[in-house]
């Protein structure tokens, strides 16, 4: 079990095998065991095989190709509109129209997104997240027609396989775990924590191959730069004041 | 793998038995393999097992008694603060300090933390998450000596389990999953999603001992009441402007 995890890493190639619906539906019920914020199970999943929809959500995770080559497209949602309809129903008054409670549904939505990855990954299947769907919220609402109170947060896209890549690498434990307090890092904790990275040839030639001087500037400058960052941040506050999740 | 995610329900009580220092190296190793933006590795955890700091924190959890009997209490925690002080030694110029920065990272956190947990579970541990985090993060960041740029977002209680309890029930999986687009609901499919639920004696008790009408009154007007809900939104929406994640 702890050898699948290790083993982890994302797929965005598949092979043209659909994924057997009963199989889709054990690993969709695995992910709804997860633990989540009093049971309310505030959280929804749309579930795209259909290739139309497939090509109009393309465009709103900036064309990467395993969109629409995936078998199976899995948008997770933060959804409070299930349970506010229930409490309408049943003379209660819903008060889920807030930040906290879009912080609890995000929260749910996604330690069960995970749930559905290891489940995957544990009978064969292949997964890679799209980081992109906070980034376009709003235009994949449009197209999944998400109400109020159901914002996506994630999306993951699932087949069998075609490649198997080289494991990404990983900081070193000490980044990122702190004992009892946060210990904060010192200009040379910073450059030891970093150093295997810095000197791996995949990255010396990420940097050639953008022009820059260090790998940071790669981040800074290229991938996820303060401008991309703001502007996505301004679209995001809007999504979750227009579904409801912000005053 | 499947039957240990089916079998999954949240530890509350645990033995004197502690947790192998090695064998949660183990884990949290797993937990980092776990997909993340752009391998930035966003995230923090703060693991705590000297029972003055989990004395100190037993509050900020509304002191529900894991906290202290738990031999270890992890707190996972969205963080950018160890990538920008990178960034800023590598004359790169970071641009996290945004809201859509704070969605990464705290997607990054959430998936780390499942990963964890399933990897716990795998070895025969237990374990519960504490969805009181978001409601006392100000509290915690004081406790924990986190900095700006360092939000935490959920936390594990994890030991071996000193009892099993029964699981929770589960909405049928039509209640989450939607097909192709979403499918909003009527009050009759309500009605259906939650049939079984509503018909179980556990609830039917859990209505009579907070004396109210029916069970979705026990959500809104005891469990995760408006009133709080807003009362906590402030107070977390206070903290991620304090920690820089908002303007």
């Amino acid at each position: 079990m702890l050898d699948l995890l290790n083993q982890h890493r994302s797929i965005r190639k598949y092979t043209d095998q659909p994924i057997d619906s009963k199989l889709l539906n054990q690993l969709l019920e695995a992910a709804c065991r997860t633990s989540n914020t009093g049971n309310m199970q505030a959280y929804s999943i749309v579930v795209t095989t259909d290739s139309d929809i497939k090509q109009q959500l393309a465009p709103t995770h900036f064309n990467q190709p395993m969109t629409i080559q995936a078998p199976v497209v899995l948008t997770f949602c933060a959804d409070f509109n299930r349970f506010s309809q229930w409490c309408e129903q049943r003379k209660a008054e819903p008060g889920y129209d807030n930040f906290q409670s879009f912080m609890a549904t995000t929260i749910d939505t996604l330690l069960a997104a995970q749930t559905f990855c290891i489940a995957a990954e544990s009978v064969g299947l292949g997964i890679c997240y799209l980081g992109t769907t906070t980034y376009n919220a709003g235009e994949i609402i449009n197209i999944l027609k998400l109400p109020k109170l159901v914002v996506p947060i994630t999306t993951i896209t699932v087949g069998y396989p075609a490649d198997m890549p080289a494991q990404t690498d990983r900081l070193p434990l000490e980044a990122v775990i702190h004992y009892e307090t946060y210990h904060d890092f010192t200009p040379s904790t910073i450059d030891q924590l970093y150093a295997e990275k810095e000197d791996s040839e995949l990255y010396k030639q990420f940097i050639t191959e953008n022009n820059k001087e260090t790998l940071a500037q790669v981040f800074t400058d290229v991938r996820y730069s303060k401008k991309n960052n703001e502007f996505f941040s301004d679209k995001f506050l809007h999504v979750l004041k227009d579904q409801g999740f912000l005053k």
